[in-house]
């Protein structure tokens, strides 16, 4: 147990990576700037070679040694098959996969275990692991060492995965600046589904709904419509692999939303050219909206805080270079730490509004502070 | 006609604006402070006696002149009947409500003049107006008279309506600083229940699904989650009004919603447990993603131009006060224009994440001069 326990301090090397695209890249980048010996390998001699001369790491030689621990970076789909290869070719290297569902490909691993054709004893080297960055673009051109900093990274280990390979994957996390968070595979799958997969489907639906609206509808589209439906640009790719791997999870929360959004139609149905619709109707939209109220009050704000913590200020600001800068160079001055800040611009106009979010007690010496200074500041 | 013309330039005084909460509070801070004559009248004697405390306009005596223009600042469900009252009042008078659906409004007035209540000369005088404006805030504490600046104002003629009439509703709208453009009221309905109602149903849902969500999955809550659902904090009482009014608008395009979601619900259940699902379950999800890609890319991004103009660089801010200013003053050093902002904090970091949309082509000159001056910098 002291050996495991010095272990989590540090990531071991060699750190041998299979899979070398934007996360598989990165994952080099960051190790290697850490001064870890990293080995790449990639099914497309293109891709690694690229990753190579990034910086990622080297192409292993018959003199290399082994990898202490293996880093398998593909989609959901492959990477069982690659972390039971990993696990049969280095029997003592620790073996975890960077997939974003983690059930499908630990019971893939399991499976071969079942079959005997993989011992117990290897699967205990396996532990799962999601680094959560990197959503928006993709390929190992688009990878950097710093995509982990200050994001979640869940480890998520099985009931029979080894308390060494476990702190291992941990100090990975925290080697590459990430915060660590420990799940069951199931735990894990349902979280991303909740934080993740749903909110994807609802933006491509909400996407999917403007396809059709007349041209002069969207030019009324604000903060609201933007914000609501900024990830349905995601790739669709992508998505496709994700959402079927984690259907399982995915599938009951949407299918509860579906009721929900059946009552709603049937509530605004009867309200159509009735002027005194059923008060149960009302009652439906209104407990929709204060259910909504009350799920996203659960949503962590900054560094864990409640959202509630915070008061919005919003300043109009000219659309000229450096006046922003001026903004928050004064907020400075003012000593006035943001929390948060949207910026909005209306079609046709050269002037944007900034919503600065401060601690909530801290709002009317920022108004007071930018007033001064000649911003145009509204509260609430 | 030249004199319809002449009056298109400048809001005729008096003004009375019947309600003041938010909307007509602010309406009347505006108005006064571009030196009209604003009358002001609320059902509620203490609302009414706030608002002309706060500068609004005045309570109008025996001896006052009648109101060349009535602005009806009510909800959608009591509008109508307040415009009826303000056009057999006031026999010349120019009558505008600014309910945030129209339709309703319009069959409401309509309907008077059919049972012959009022005359068709009468009606002429009637123009509905939306300014876009004033969401997450109510009552006329929460007034300002800048909350119509850079915003879309939405005139809305019916087909008899003055054209003398419309010029001075669409002069309202240039002298609060809005950017008017025209709609019926159909066509206004439909275009609001796009950007405005249907997002607000799907937030709503997204939320509601949140209520029972674990509490350690909300700690995997990112950028996506919380943008998707921002606007599910909104009033139940404000929208239970709105939805109602707009219900049949705002039906047709959620029950697509809802048909879209069957599809998906049904290739996700395929897709459960089985390793090798029909692969029409994957077109459907796929086809959802891209015709939400396709969706978001028809909203107009900042001075109406498309989002794809711009270009992303992420840049990692510690959490003191100053830096943001220290990078915005430097962004402005480097002549960078700042076209849209995110910024991101994640749980447990004393570090966020500031997302940059800059002008495509001048990423790289940003990404150099923040490098330059000490900045962890990222594209893509």
């Amino acid at each position: 147990m002291t050996a495991a326990g010095a272990s989590a301090s540090l990531v071991p090397s060699p750190v041998r990576i299979i899979g070398t695209g934007l996360i598989g890249g990165s994952l080099g980048l960051a190790l290697s700037g850490a001064g870890v010996d990293v080995q790449l390998e990639d099914v497309s001699p293109g891709t690694e070679s690229l990753a190579i001369e990034m910086g990622a790491g080297h192409r292993p030689g018959p003199e290399d040694p082994d990898p202490a621990l293996v880093l398998v970076a593909a989609p959901p789909d492959v990477a069982a098959a690659l972390v039971v290869r990993a696990l049969s070719r280095w029997p003592t290297a620790t073996v975890a996969d960077v997939a974003s569902v983690k059930s499908i490909v630990l019971a893939g691993v399991r499976a071969v275990v079942d079959d005997g054709a993989l011992a117990e004893d290897d699967l205990a080297r396996y532990v799962g692991a999601h680094p959560m960055a990197g959503r928006e673009v993709s390929g190992v051109i688009a990878a950097r060492g710093d995509i982990f900093q200050a994001r979640p990274f869940v480890v998520v280990p099985h009931p029979t995965s080894r308390a060494a390979s476990v702190a291992v994957v941990r100090a990975l996390a925290l080697e590459i600046g990430s915060v660590p968070l420990v799940l069951d595979a199931a735990d894990h799958d349902r979280s991303v589904a909740h934080v993740s997969h749903v909110p994807q489907v609802v933006a491509s639906l909400l996407g999917a709904s403007l396809v059709d609206a007349p041209e002069r509808s969207l030019e009324l589209a604000g903060p609201g419509l933007r914000d609501t439906s900024r990830i349905a640009a995601s790739d669709p790719r992508l998505w496709v692999e994700i959402l079927s791997a984690n259907a399982r999870a995915v599938g009951p929360i949407l299918s509860e939303l579906r009721d929900r959004l059946d009552g709603v139609l049937g509530a605004l149905d009867s309200m159509t050219g009735d002027p005194d619709p059923r008060r149960g109707s009302r009652r439906a939209i209104a407990a929709l909206i204060a259910d909504g109220n009350q799920g996203v009050q659960r949503i962590p704000g900054k560094h864990g805080g409640a959202t509630d913590h915070f008061a919005t200020v919003t300043v109009l600001v000219p659309d000229r270079p450096g006046e922003l800068g001026r903004l928050f160079t004064e907020m400075g001055e003012a000593g006035i730490n943001l929390e948060d800040l949207t910026l909005e611009h209306t079609f046709g106009k050269k002037v944007g509004m900034a919503h600065v979010s401060v601690t909530s007690g801290s709002e009317g010496l920022l108004t007071d502070a930018l007033t001064e200074r000649g911003w145009s500041v509204a509260q609430g």
